[in-house]
């Protein structure tokens, strides 16, 4: 395998993500601190041999360097030959535009996760990896995408030009061919046939040359002007990660097979080498998107791969000075998803790998608090919480909701890193132990204070409900902090209760308008026991796009308005995406509360199922849990 | 012009020398934390227009990204139009192989100094930018040196090969020409023509191809074994960075213009894009040879530029986690070596934007003390000071000299900055100015409290003198923090005198062995008035390698081997660098203390010359001073 420093592969292949955004032919990089990968690294290991043998170091192609064998240079591509006896083995590597990384082959000494690597600053960390880097003659720095060539479904003629329909939406480069001979064309390339009509408006374009080759795209539908059949022939180079599915689901009610089968295939879409917020736009990895990708992920792969490439890319290097995405609760939500995916997948390595970034995450927000303790977040940050209107003057209720959370669940994690560290022999590391028990004091102590008061701050006895701001005096109330009360069990079970009633069942509390945060209000109220009524919502709004003809949940879907209006957002005729991760969320719902399966290391099997029998009369499911499967049906 | 986030074409061309060391074959980066330039960044400036104008953005080929002006995104490479009144442009960049840079051109709108920078982590700087890369057709990651095709002066059959001698060392490509048809050779690179002729253990070598080339390397002899003469042609593609020279000696002692001359071409040598230490080996960029590099610069080039460059690239980003090279007395030579060079070229905004990573490095050397607050080093750090066999238990002495003179050093470019800071108009940056007044009273407080305990811990009344260590009790003495209590003034004229007779006259401390050191005892020296001694010694040991041949000084030089044991170093046989720039001091020497010229600014000039006629019967020179040049004959 290929390895290399923990986190530089996915740092590499972020940048290229979040600088792949193209606007109407203009590029558009992420607009947040893009953190690099290391340029000079060590690899290291010692091995005591039994006998002499042989090995070959192999470096990726940008890299400089050499092997250190005891005290004797070796070059790169070359067999060295040491041993019986301890040898000490390190490769030195340099490279500047790639990541570097070593493939070691051997028949004793050979690259595996035993390595360690070191980077002259931190300590020595096990090396990165991963399982679509297992080949010597691959280029690291190219990732291996699955590749299916397709063709349209349907050619036609249209305003003087030609019309491609692909069956439905891919990622995929275009590519053209002239059977006449190269001829100038531009390819307006839509989601929507809407989109790929409107010449003048449409989102993205490209005028291929002699080859006739397009950069990947969300590609549906390819409007060529000024062309008839026979003058050129399309088809599109499919290119994706091809993650498993390792879900299935089918009950008696058809609209929600249908629903499950869209989300799925909008989330397949939208998950690549990391998750995306959507594939048209703006193809970056956004915090909060990508929390909400983790949950649908343990329903429909249970991959927790995508995950930690999703998480490494987030949290960048240590120290952080800027929040992730520069938005203070995406910083908390990424917080809070490593342990909730620590717990999912048993997986300790990771979380031992992230605490250090999480911790230094966790630094930046304890201190950008006001005199109450409140988090405020710095001057330039975004605190946005979602596309709404709140009472911003003074500390936001729902950011104290999430930094609570975050101070129990970096708790949480001090004591499953303190649980998987005493199984380790006794000589370990004591000062880390013992940073280990200082933090869980620290967090257990801030997680209590702060709760505390955020009830006496935030509040309202007469409301019942919690309010936005205690600076202002107007003691607005919207759904997203008491969303996050139930979210996270911030509040007493009485007060949940009358959340529910005065928030989330009252029509005068402005309605959530974006998927995004309907995600997190359909799961508080699944978690009130409320299914029935998210049931109705999963099939009227869901399903409401289906009846407009979508094959990909969308971004944003307003049910007052007619299809020709659903594309435009952000002030841009075709700015909408549609087909958006976040819009996934009833696999998430179905799987976890009506299908019923949760995760639960309390009991034996690590997993729970509690079906709400009511909702189909009859289904048949596979999920995921964790490393198992499980099948449901009745 | 280009202009970049400051510091970034810096980084990325430190990444490029750092890594280009060539070992027999093998790349050997240099083995310390290699900082990253910005991968995504934004240059912003509000033009107020008088009339309508046209200008148009170019940008590095490796980056992405697009021009907003007010609300409106434009592509890179087209002619934009706007104004009349105030707008707002913006330039979004995203790179990932080399730094983003861009080249604004217009009659009105257009690239210069005045743009802003930002990194989305930091606030908003004044954008990077160089002499060097003025031309819109340029690649500002490709440098623009100079070239000039040189021939050997000698071709000779030698050892059944062929021997190239160069009039003098180059670094240079070599190319070799086949004129009957491309033969596979080896070329053996020598500094000397012992170490051409050796093959077993030449340190350069190179194959080249069909197209004779080969890369960059310190060149002086080249041997071609099994070749005959008209078998092949070899010249060098001499490539360098032309800074001028803008000093001039000659006096009437030949040996000492010798000596001068030798040294200014050592030290064109060892002056590329940064000051390396020598040009066969490491070619790396060490804080400690930069420092005394930038001495000699001063009575030389007396370029601010490559002091500039070179700092960039030593400093990295804010925050530092490391020291300069490993080496914590090379983190506080660079402090204050920034400090000086600010009061001999008036270099204030340099100042400014360094001082936050000056300040950075500070607070990590601060944060490394034992319990009298002596400063250690963290546990991987390399206290180095000298190769020499000091009493290193506990704290070093020589350290302590070195942390007082940064603590004094800070304090006085806080003095100098708020200087320059009132100067501004009064909505200026109230929180810097409160911020450099509690760092200029924290600096001073630390470095008095420090000067008193290095002579309460320190100082041997019965030796007097300096001794290493108080925790072993052996009251070990050694010339290094001697030498500096008087190179920065941290002693009393008392005590100054009591070292120059105890420890800098007394053959009984052993002796310096290093050029590099041998640099400060001859400055301390001169110091103390000991012109004639310096003068002796400069003519005897800089002499010395003149008498054994040498047209380049040496890396180490011991008086008492002949030529043949010269070459080894570091246990290689081959291993010294014949070309070393910290064997350039007696440029320095002559020009400061002989010459007699100090930049002082309590003259009204900035400088005064107190020349040591007692030196030459005659001399005729010209130096630079900060911006003029002075003339001194007698």
């Amino acid at each position: 395998m290929w390895i290399w420093y923990p986190g530089d592969m996915e740092l590499f292949f972020a940048l290229k993500q979040n600088f792949s955004r193209v606007e109407r032919g203009v590029g558009w990089p992420a607009f947040w601190k893009s953190e690099a990968f290391r340029q000079r690294i060590v690899l290291r290991r010692t091995y005591r041999l039994a006998a002499e043998t042989s090995f070959t170091v192999y470096a990726n192609a940008d890299s400089v360097g050499f092997v250190l064998v005891g005290e004797k240079k070796y070059p790169f591509g070359k067999p060295i030959i040491c041993g019986p006896g301890e040898v000490k083995i390190s490769i030195h590597l340099g490279s500047i535009p790639t990541f570097p990384a070593a493939f070691i082959e051997g028949a004793v000494i050979r690259s595996d996760e035993n390595w360690m690597a070191e980077d002259y600053a931190g300590d020595p960390v096990p090396v990165g990896h991963s399982p679509y880097f297992v080949d010597r003659c691959q280029d690291p720095s190219e990732w291996p995408y699955e590749e299916k060539m397709i063709c349209p479904a349907k050619v036609e003629e249209v305003n003087q030009g030609l019309l491609f329909t692909f069956e439905t939406e891919l990622t995929a480069l275009p590519e053209l061919e002239y059977p006449h001979g190269y001829r100038a064309c531009r390819l307006y390339i839509g989601e929507t046939k809407a989109e790929a009509l409107d010449t003048d408006n449409c989102y993205s374009f490209c005028d291929p040359g002699e080859d006739g080759l397009c950069p990947k795209n969300a590609v549906h539908y390819v409007f060529i002007p000024s062309c008839k059949k026979g003058d050129v022939l399309l088809r599109a180079r499919q290119q994706f990660v091809d993650i498993p599915v390792r879900a299935e689901f089918h009950c008696d009610n058809e609209k929600l097979n249908r629903i499950w089968k869209v989300a799925e295939h909008t989330f397949r879409l939208c998950s690549g080498i990391f998750f995306l917020d959507g594939v048209k736009r703006d193809r970056w990895i956004w915090g909060g998107d990508a929390y909400q990708s983790m949950q649908v992920n343990q329903y429909l792969f249970g991959d927790p791969e995508i995950n930690r490439r999703t998480m490494r890319a987030l949290f960048g290097n240590v120290p952080a000075v800027t929040h992730i995405n520069t938005i203070t609760d995406y910083s908390m939500l990424c917080i809070i998803g490593v342990r909730e995916h620590a717990e999912v997948y048993g997986d300790l390595d990771f979380l031992k790998e992230m605490y250090p970034k999480m911790r230094s995450l966790m630094e930046l927000c304890l201190t950008q608090t006001e005199e109450n303790g409140f988090f405020t977040g710095g001057p330039k940050d975004w605190v946005y919480i979602d596309w709404a209107e709140f009472d911003r003057e003074g500390p936001l209720c729902a950011e104290q909701m999430l930094l609570a959370r975050c101070c129990q669940a970096m708790a949480e994690c001090c004591i499953m890193l303190q649980e998987c560290d005493s199984a380790l022999p006794a000589q370990g590391e004591p000062t880390k132990n013992l940073q280990l028990r200082q933090d869980l004091d620290r967090y257990t102590r801030k997680y209590q204070v702060l709760k505390e008061k955020i009830d006496q701050f935030y509040w309202d006895e007469e409301k019942g409900a919690y309010i936005d701001s205690f600076v202002s005096g107007k003691r607005n109330v919207t759904r997203h902090a008491n969303i996050f009360a139930i979210r996270f069990d911030l509040a007493d079970e009485a007060k949940k209760e009358r959340i529910v009633k005065n928030v989330l069942q009252n029509n005068n509390v402005p309605a959530i308008t974006t998927p995004y945060f309907r995600f997190f209000e359909q799961d508080a109220l699944c978690m009130m026991g409320c299914l029935d009524q998210v049931l109705d919502t999963i099939l009227s709004y869901w399903g409401g796009m289906l009846a407009l003809g979508a094959d990909t949940f969308w971004e944003e879907y307003d049910p007052q308005k007619p299809l020709e209006q659903q594309y435009e957002m952000y002030g841009d005729p075709f700015g909408k995406s549609m087909c958006h991760a976040w819009s996934a969320s009833p696999i998430y719902l179905i799987g976890k509360y009506f299908l019923g399966l949760r995760i639960s290391h309390e009991t034996e099997e690590g997993y729970e199922i509690r079906p709400y029998h009511k909702a189909f009369q009859s289904v048949e499911a596979v999920l995921p849990a964790g490393n198992i499967t499980v099948e449901i049906r009745w």
